[in-house]
């Protein structure tokens, strides 16, 4: 996580302020919980909110407590102490620090989740627009980077979409993972608390009680959230790389909108490069890097290590604030695509009707020829072709073998692009329920 | 996967034989389908399901067809005209061989999948039988190593039940992610076969259809499917680690069964290690390292290239019989893990009461000491024993500032080992439903 | 490691009978140091080579003890008494189980660096003849996927022919980090064996004693040795994404050698795909996935702990028997990579004189405008060729600020492609030794 | 990279001002070559010095400048002029943005790595000190985590000793790695700039001239660099789980300093706990984390992409504060290590003298016992012991059939712990060339 690639909303989530105002709510919402079942007095709980709702947590002297008792959630006690007065000995009763630090965290990677699903909703809108605008704009399809046979530009922005759908709730999937509450103590047996307190603590912060916790929430499930950033983010990496290759200068069907002002290179001025697209492939490889560090975390030792806590500090924000940046680029991105139909049909026709070639081998099997005689006279028709050598539906009418199977306009029927698209609206409607 | 880590009905699942007898029953399928809707004979379709039902296909056969072409699903066409004879020519129109290949895999991986949850089911009946059977067996909870309050060992169990329960979850939901079927042509248009014909192999394959594939299904569908594999490789590492340290010298609350015959070390007759859960430590490692790849195969080429599938050759079968023995081996450890209450009980009275620390500093403030002071009144009682120079109650006792505040039976009482076992029953019923 | 993905040469090193033998050899050359020493008989020693020498180790039984004793080692011991007779009590003595497994994995990894570096040299042979083959062969150098500058095929050659001269320079060093033996008993104190015995065998098998042991040899070296491999199978990674793009349609600059007979697709007769350079694509996704476990395996516990076996036993074949195969392929694309000057020259055109921009902005600059003007006079004349509106030079002869600076002979002068070669032999010096 | 765990003089090697710093020595002293070649004027490169020497570059306003040009490079370089003047012009002349970028980064990777050189040598100073202290305090070996044979607790110091001088050596050749320059112009061809500048740039700047470059210095460098600091960091990861182990409650034979005022739990006043090296094991994950993004930074498009750049700007600086304030912690941990001969020597004899079962063995063999009889009679007078019924050198004294073989004497014999220790010169002499 660093500046340049930070987003004000998302990173605030992980500013130490932020971090002490939910640490507050958690401690006085147990308070009120503790309170209510009589464990500590009304008056201490009203005066935890009355004076911590709206102190404003000093940063500076926290970490100066902690510089003696190197220990944050104490010092933070210590200073909210000096803040509410001697109630403040009714906090915290019978709760350990990772009450307060794995809730806290949960808390924080729920409120991220929503920004990214609000983000990935974002993408979503805009791959649908797009993907309609283009619906029925023919486009060459590549396999193995070699020229297939015809799709439409809207297709692959439906593929897209269809990926970034499923996405969508796997993150759904992800959030509900993070979104629990563990207020059950030192070695989490509730010895010297009631579970009465967690179910509290769990409903005001809009969190699930943790079934069973030890010291700590069970990091699986924080694991299983970082996974699904690393598979956001390989979407992200492949439909970057998808833009990046139509903006070659070979091939040119589509470019990153270039900006009033822009500049492409110190050193050549008539650059326009994918560097928006290049960039979010850079990202996902850092968001994706994220993932084996969660899955280390995994196996704390005995009821908790504190291993984690310093791989979480960092992946926590880095993953988040990265992946945050990442989509918001990529949907600026799809939005301002400029798309060149033009030159799609350009590269289309490239081929010389080699696109064809499987219609062609089908209509000789129809005809009667067997798959490997038919394969073979097609090949043998495409491969000059290939090489620049003539055009391949003049090549295949000029061949003995194959007009004795079909006649010339059959052979011309074979080279009908409509031919491509006549189930587009169905696979439109698969993925988007209209077309 | 090697022989050594694998069982035989998941390494099954990846042979030559099983793949083409998939490829068979996907080609078949369609053929009947082809048929159904009037673009083949029905006797064509007929035939090859005649021939091919019980028909041995030939690997060796196949493998020499593919040196020369180069293509594994065409050397398979090949040897199947070589059997079917000439209606053969019928089978595969209009598909393309990711059709076959993909479907193939996704057919693999869900059968991988139903194996690796019933092995998940396993291991759960064995962590709950050994978990109520020592629902109230005391021990010493630890964090960071060190000795913090007392536990139960069946607690223990109940939070390894719990995570992989979570598990069970999103293997079920993984499996989901890959039951997809596409037959979907060259570049997913289906210009050369029709969406019914996908439809109908989807079903009798126990799939659902591929909402828009390209000429493939999309990757980030696998990348999820092991990413959760590694998820569980990691909690399988957590449960190890825990049996590990257990069996520790020092500590030996519990030890993998030793059979009759087994030797520790070449050179130390005395030895009994948990080399059966090291082992299972290392093979999480493995299954964790084929995440990575995974997720970089989702970023494809256009409408796909071939790179996923080496790594997909590898991970497929590596991942699933490497995750499945170590699930089966762990399912043993936990099935006849030795335990040792007495041990127990004589670590848990090893710290001279200090695990009752935080009672005695909670009694304090109940008794109207604030909590930094109650905080050091307990901790400059509990330095000297820890470093054996006394015992905590007797020290407690003869602390005028503390005595102050509390009466001699009330120091007592914070040393009772039941106090910390009243909620077991509330959390078995959490994470069982029963208790 | 897969039979598909396999060369015979690598994949016995890692065969049990290579296994089997090399134990042999360790055990009895300790035997023979133990007899120089005087701990045990020089008969037994001669006896335990007279009989083992040429002995064919049987894997079945060696199985079929382990599957009674849990334990490899002993369990060749005890088959190797069954072997030797009496005088096998004396093999072994005071060694542990790890002296001799280590030993053998270093030897095994020594013996397949030994072939991965002889890969190298071929690979580099074929770089070295292609890249003087097409030394002055222009062609347009690419940022971004945008034709930038000219620059010559060889150029591109000898680029990766650094690369990989670099990766021979890590994968020496990384043999050396791996070349040690350990016999230094159950914790490496030599306790019940003498230093000299290490020495010894040390030396006989080729390898340096290792400094200091505890029951293993240190897990860092092979951290390092697996590393390496990751780093070249990035490198690999990066040549076979050159020639991917390269062989793209639109680009069609190179390609790989299409064998007689050979299919691209099942669907489309047409297709001459660069599948081997996916494969390898691939194949360096596998290479790379086995670091992060090779650096897991660094931290075991104490003087040993056996997790790291079930990785090694997976990841040394897999490893370098997965390398092995890339960079044979890898050779074997670069010898016969079909190389199409007239087509990279007409690629070069394709800009219509664009990627001659900066030098124009140096001539502006030179002939006394500012570095900000010049670069907005050349762009503004370079954005309409971008778009196919016009020539790049006939655009600058037209504008009068350009012209105010540049006499019309001066502005063609910057379109000299000769003026984008003059270093290539000082670089061809530079990289090779000779031009 | 967090405050948390940075200190500042890492951290300020990248900042902004580093930076620009670096980058405006860069450009001027390759305006100084261009100079003394004559392309620009020499008082133009005097200008350069003179004006930028000391001049404070305005961070805020390039980042102005930036917001417009999207480029960093062409916004320092306006910033620049406006300090400069018209001679600024002459400034970057043939010169393109990653000849500044990435000698640049390679300047600060040097400087980065010099400081964990520097860090490395003050653990490697801490180690052996501590080493030397406890040449010859016994301690108990654990295989397994199980009690094996004695070593000494200076053997466990020589052997990190031993790792993380292969770790320097491992960092001084990454550091060689990194440390080129590339000043060669927008695709390495030096077409615009003459191979002299980079020379002289690189003299100045203390680096090698990168023999070819593209338009970028080739990752494969920094691929290499990061994966050292990965395998240091897996070291790291071992020498922290030591420390971990050794302070477990159950063990204690070696503790963390824990300072005046410090609190190990909030909720429990006796805990001290193995906070600082939990810490190293999360910031390792980290550190390991970073490894696969810079592999896969390797493989960009053709001359260059820029997907490398935003994994840089944030592993550059997070790999290299990371594991510097990790070594800097470890360093404190092994200087301040509070050590327990006591508590190992009370280890050392809790299994009833089992850990001497090896020389019991080899003295059955030798005095004719086959190897696995010796095994059957010391493994069932050891499995007792195991259990806690009755002491080993007693059980063996009273076996007839070891009595049959070895006089009470005999056995008695292979109880001495100073057997163990006999070796201990030989491998520090080894280790540090001194004993």
């Amino acid at each position: 996580m660093i500046p340049r690639y930070s987003r004000p909303e998302m990173a605030a989530i992980w500013s130490p302020e932020s971090r002490f105002r939910i640490w507050f709510e958690i401690e006085a919402h147990a308070t009120s919980a503790l309170a209510e079942i009589g464990v500590v007095p009304k008056e201490a709980a009203d005066k935890v909110w009355e004076k911590g709702r709206d102190a404003v947590f000093d940063v500076a002297r926290i970490d100066a407590i902690e510089a003696v008792t190197k220990h944050d959630v104490i010092a933070f006690l210590t200073h909210l102490a000096e803040i509410v007065g001697p109630e403040a000995r009714f906090v915290h009763q019978g709760m350990t620090s990772s009450d307060v630090l794995d809730t806290c965290l949960n808390v924080q990677l729920t409120q991220a989740a929503d920004i990214l699903i609000a983000d990935l909703d974002r993408l979503l809108a805009a791959l649908k627009r797009r993907a309609f605008e283009h619906k029925l704009t023919p486009t060459i399809g590549r396999s193995h980077g070699i020229h297939a046979e015809p799709v439409t530009f809207g297709l692959k922005l439906a593929q897209a979409y269809a990926e970034f759908s499923r996405n969508r709730e796997r993150l759904v999937a992800a959030r509900k993972e993070i979104a629990t509450c563990a207020i059950s103590g030192a070695v989490g047996t509730f010895a010297n608390i009631d579970p009465r307190v967690e179910e509290y603590v769990a409903e005001k912060m809009g969190l699930a009680a943790e079934p069973v916790s030890t010291q700590v929430i069970p990091r699986d499930r924080h694991a299983m959230f970082f996974a699904v950033l690393g598979v956001i983010a390989s979407s992200m990496e492949r439909l970057a790389i998808e833009v990046r290759h139509l903006q070659r200068t070979e091939v040119l069907e589509a470019e990153e909108f270039f900006s009033e002002g822009q500049k492409g290179s110190s050193a050549m001025p008539h650059k326009r490069n994918p560097v928006l697209t290049e960039n979010i492939t850079g990202l996902a490889r850092m968001v994706r890097g994220y993932v084996v560090p969660a899955l280390e975390n995994v196996a704390l030792w005995h009821e908790r290590d504190i291993s984690h806590s310093s791989v979480e500090r960092m992946i926590g924000p880095d993953a988040t604030v990265t992946l945050d940046f990442a989509l918001a680029r990529m949907t600026g991105v799809i939005d301002k695509l400029l798309i060149y139909p033009e030159q799609m049909q350009k590269n289309l026709d490239r081929l010389g009707g080699l696109v064809h070639s499987q219609r062609v081998l089908l209509a000789l099997t129809q005809g009667g020829t067997s798959r490997e005689d038919a394969y073979r006279l097609v090949q043998r028709n495409a491969m000059p072709v290939w090489r620049g050598e003539g055009d391949f539906l003049t090549l295949l009418k000029a061949d003995a073998e194959v007009t004795a199977v079909l006649k010339p306009e059959q052979i011309e029927d074979c080279f009908d692009l409509g031919y491509h698209l006549k189930h587009v609206d169905t696979i439109f409607r698969r993925v988007f329920g209209e077309a």
